[in-house]
């Protein structure tokens, strides 16, 4: 196992107990807390893939429900203590959006698509996912309202981009662009910072949209 | 028309009334409950074909169309009536589930996956489309909640499998495994059988996350 | 730029804003706002895209990315001011719902579908983007419950193919049909028009279709 696959699976886990959590917060069975866990887990990465028309990467090998299952367990069999990592496991889902964000970006360059779809590409597979599975678990995705979360994707893709540029080798540049999300994502919730909100008063969609659907 | 279509439009059928249904309960209009209705039919096997990389099975021929635009019919019609065939309808969409897994198994099969590949496909074909139809109507997913609905197509696709390693006919296989998905609900239904739900105390998403979306 | 290209960008802008005023309406941040005009504008076309197994069209040029910003600079700068336009902004949404209507159905009969599915493609293309911004803000689609809007791009599929039938070239086929939708949303709306509602004593699901999901 190479060091990016373990990563990957750190992330995945990472990924697949936040989305176990919000299913056992709502009190779903076994199999809904699993399916919320992978869709959160593979579910930006199979978006990306139907987009660029390949076949979603976690058809191709079983390790990704694997983790899933795994975390399942833990979540289950340890639930209360989970509660005393948050610092680890905020920690791997930040390491895990770093990973996922050059994944994504490399896989769009790789199949030929200009820097701002592989940039889309990239944010898609690092936070898509949790779109999901708030939109399954019927909450209004998190990632709209509050934190830096999908913009440290963009950034991290900027930044694969410029290490391109100017002519960095490409490991550095994955190096360089994923530990950016990570920091960037570390430094937003230390400083609980958030991007602006839009103002409500420019909404009056009922009337004012007459029927626009 | 030979005894399997004969199947297929059962269960198309009993899947499109429980989408209308449910979206007449929701106010919807015609065209709101027709749509709800083709989701709740066609949405799995959608999914499916789009994991797979190939064309929707609906666009290939309208009968599923049709069949929808039937059930729609029937629930205009005969609104109040239909309350009384519950279980009828019941057994239709068991019937449904039954034949629906074991089409997406043996799809996914063609196409050269995995057996794990192959039950997902099953499962999906046979259950998202009623995760599809509650994501619509602004619902949380009824299978991820209560009841045994997903895992007896996961059950039925291992039936699957195995009735293929031991070596029976692909037409006793099928058999088989379809019984097996239909005879699973209708005991789960009876037995008021259900997976164990989560437990609420391990998440404390919003501040334990913080900021994971 | 073709007269088609502007009318091509008036849609996109119109149903963007669409979107991120109910994203504002929701106190959704600039990115969450960004996101859902994105998918109203482009959601439609992406699925239909999907379906007929081609690249989204959004990937082979940025222009939709960038009108969608501009309507998002729009709101954020004009918020207030934008509620005195709505009249002009519904006219822009039926321009647009028109020539997507027109695109959808022409990409899928260029695909060699038949008509059927160039209707509901056309459909798609015109409402299907709505429908995905109701999911994401965590609403009941509105065009499944009240108005006249995605019938519209059905009447408008059905008079494409009329027109085509009795032998009137290509232009004039595309002019009438995109002109049919338009004129139909205006009427609809200025009469109150809506389909009939479903009844909601056909339903009392949750007993009714016991555990069917």
């Amino acid at each position: 196992m190479t060091f990016t696959t373990l990563i990957d699976y750190i992330g995945t886990f990472a990924f697949a107990i936040s989305g176990i959590r919000m299913a056992a917060a709502k009190k779903f069975d076994w199999f809904g807390a699993y399916v919320v866990g992978l869709v959160t887990a593979v579910g930006g990465g199979t978006i990306r893939d139907l987009l660029l028309g390949v076949t979603p990467f976690w058809m191709l090998q079983p390790s990704y429900l694997i983790v899933t299952g795994f975390a399942l367990l833990v979540v289950i069999v340890f639930g209360k203590q989970l509660i005393k990592m948050n610092t680890t496991m905020f920690l791997f889902d930040a390491i895990g959006l770093g990973l996922f964000t050059v994944v994504g970006f490399e896989k769009s360059l790789a199949a030929g698509f200009p820097i701002w779809v592989n940039i889309i590409m990239g944010t898609l597979t690092g936070a898509a996912g949790g779109i999901l599975r708030d939109t399954l678990i019927n909450e209004v995705p998190l990632i709209f309202r509050k934190d830096v979360y999908a913009t440290a994707c963009i950034l991290g893709g900027f930044i694969f981009y410029i290490c391109q540029k100017i002519g960095i080798g490409n490991a550095m540049c994955e190096i360089l662009s994923a530990s950016s999300v990570i920091l960037i994502r570390i430094w937003a919730v230390r400083k609980s910072a958030s991007l602006p909100l839009m103002k409500d008063d420019t909404a009056e969609e009922d009337e004012a949209m007459k029927g626009r659907s």
